[in-house]
């Protein structure tokens, strides 16, 4: 192990920075590191926070990362914000709250914002989730403007996701609003001192009834088979036992005066408990080894493969422009390059 | 080449449908028609049409569909939902639009919404595009939800890119108008009869011109060089020419009374005929194809790389329980595949 995993495992602040500037520059050492520090992590509490733009998430992350200091936790945070390289804003968002937590030192935060074509981003929350992890960071929010796939998936690495919304946003928002339905373990409605929070409220809970009726048929349908079966059998037996859901519940919260905030965290630790206690975290750790597994071999693969192709045929730039003169064909470079993995 | 291909080709609307499921469900046969269909394509004017929820994306397409409509030209058009498998938003967008056209032979809308663990939404939204394009479609809208890293990539994939607001968004809204700002080539502010819309179009304006005091120095420092040397070596030397940069223009519409739509129009008009004068039209799509091919190979890659995992080292969900258990190495998995491609 280099002497950079060592001090990381050692909650070094600086290493730990550097191992992540390291990957962020795709150097070959941040491979070591991280092959170092995996069989170290698997211990933090991961939390996303996810919603559309304007719905105040780094306010409440701020709120959360107060709550969680105040129960003498360490405390990382990723805020990923895919639109940033351009002009920075992520940057500018992760210097104004260095700035409320410099001086503590139970609290790092990074600021993800990598592009490029290869699109990282999902590999690199992984890899920086990991990180926090293996330095000793108790519990990890990580933050994501929900709308984009990736930004879902990322939502997804958490043991517990926060959808947050604000009340009266356009009509647009349903269709999110739905589209991250099934990613919510809890509801944040936001700045609840607006006008129209109580409508959000119940437009929530409406649209998770509905996915209740929609989801309901097959299990009561199974149900009924079971008891049907036990009936005919002459046995007795009790209702089958209700699938172990959870409910996501929804939560009024004025992060900017810090009301509802401790109920929220109450929230998150009753599903904690409701994933320990029903085996579920299990699967849920499972499912985003999948999410960041798969993000790492994407990105590995699409590398090599322009290695190799620029080795074989000339750099990207200059193999697009045959594409699109129509002198290259696409479709067969790509199946040329994939064969070599079905061998 | 195949007779779905041939009538691909002829335009007919049943055969493109069924080009594009057999495209959605990974059939073998369609990567066939999409390399027959390939040289045929190239002759379509693509059009990017993105931006925050609630901005009416939609409305404005419509109405953009009539305006093409108008002049005659065959239109299609992408809607791409990247949160809609969940709960069909998507479709059911689609259905109500469909309503709208659906007596018109010269609209064709089709509704994206691939997720999964492939991350394949730029690559179908690729295989649309060239779907379109052979079919003879004279102009292809693009819709999507600007906000994620996939989301400006497809939005990338236009000639022109017109970049949707409303008067009055949250304060994370800037955020986001300055991460798509670089891939804007019209600036739209919808709903204009709503408070605000003048100060919406003057902050755009701010944003705009700060970029070019960002950008300026290194020009304005070259252009001096040039001029000075000129002077040094006796020349007598016209101010350099600026370079060719096309001003984005910042257009006030009310997509739902048909207000400004015309003056739209002529906008994207201006930016073709500007690109064509340039040469940067070459440019534009050199740079799509490249982003086309890599979101493809990207696809590609990972498929047939899960395959040979399975085959070797068991389904992917089986992989990932081994990895959250630590007894594998995902980052040494990830790159025993990707050597494959280096040999």
């Amino acid at each position: 192990m280099s002497s950079l995993s060592k001090k990381v495992l050692e909650g070094d602040v600086r290493s730990a920075s550097r191992l992540m500037r390291n990957i962020d520059d795709g150097a070959e050492s941040a491979t070591q590191d991280l092959r170092a520090l995996f069989p170290k992590t698997g211990r933090a509490y991961i939390i996303g926070i996810t919603g559309s733009p304007g719905a105040g998430k780094s306010t409440l992350t701020d709120r959360l990362i107060a709550a969680f200091r105040k129960q003498g936790k360490k405390v990382g945070v990723i805020a990923v914000d895919p639109t940033s390289p351009f002009t920075g804003g992520a940057i500018l968002g992760d210097r104004i709250r260095m700035q409320d937590h410099a001086t503590d030192p139970g609290v790092f935060i990074r600021s993800l914002a990598t592009r490029g074509n290869l699109g990282g981003l999902s590999r690199a929350t992984g890899d920086c989730i990991r990180v926090m992890d293996a330095m000793g960071q108790d519990v990890i929010l990580v933050e994501t403007v929900g709308v984009g796939q990736d930004e879902i998936d990322i939502a997804q690495m958490a043991h517990t996701t926060l959808v947050v919304t604000v009340p009266g946003m356009g009509d647009d928002i349903q269709a999110i609003k739905a589209g991250i339905l099934e990613v919510a373990d809890v509801f944040v409605v936001n700045k609840a001192d607006l006008d129209g929070a109580d409508r959000t409220v119940r437009e929530l809970r409406m649209m998770l009834e509905l996915r209740h009726a929609v989801k309901a048929p097959p299990m009561d349908h199974d149900a009924h088979h079971r008891m049907v079966r036990a009936k005919a059998e002459g046995r007795h037996e009790e209702t089958a036992p209700a699938p172990q859901e959870w409910e996501p519940p929804i939560l009024k919260v004025v992060a900017a005066k810090d009301q509802g905030v401790d109920a929220l965290v109450k929230a998150v630790e009753d599903h904690q408990a409701f994933l320990d206690k029903t085996g579920q975290r299990k699967e849920k750790e499972r499912a985003r080894a999948a999410m960041q597994f798969v993000a790492l071999l994407r990105e590995r693969l699409l590398r090599s493969a322009l290695e190799r192709l620029e080795r074989e045929r000339g750099r990207l730039d200059e193999v697009a422009g045959r594409i699109a003169d129509r002198q290259a064909d696409p479709y067969a470079l790509a199946e040329e390059l994939a064969s070599q993995l079905r061998e």
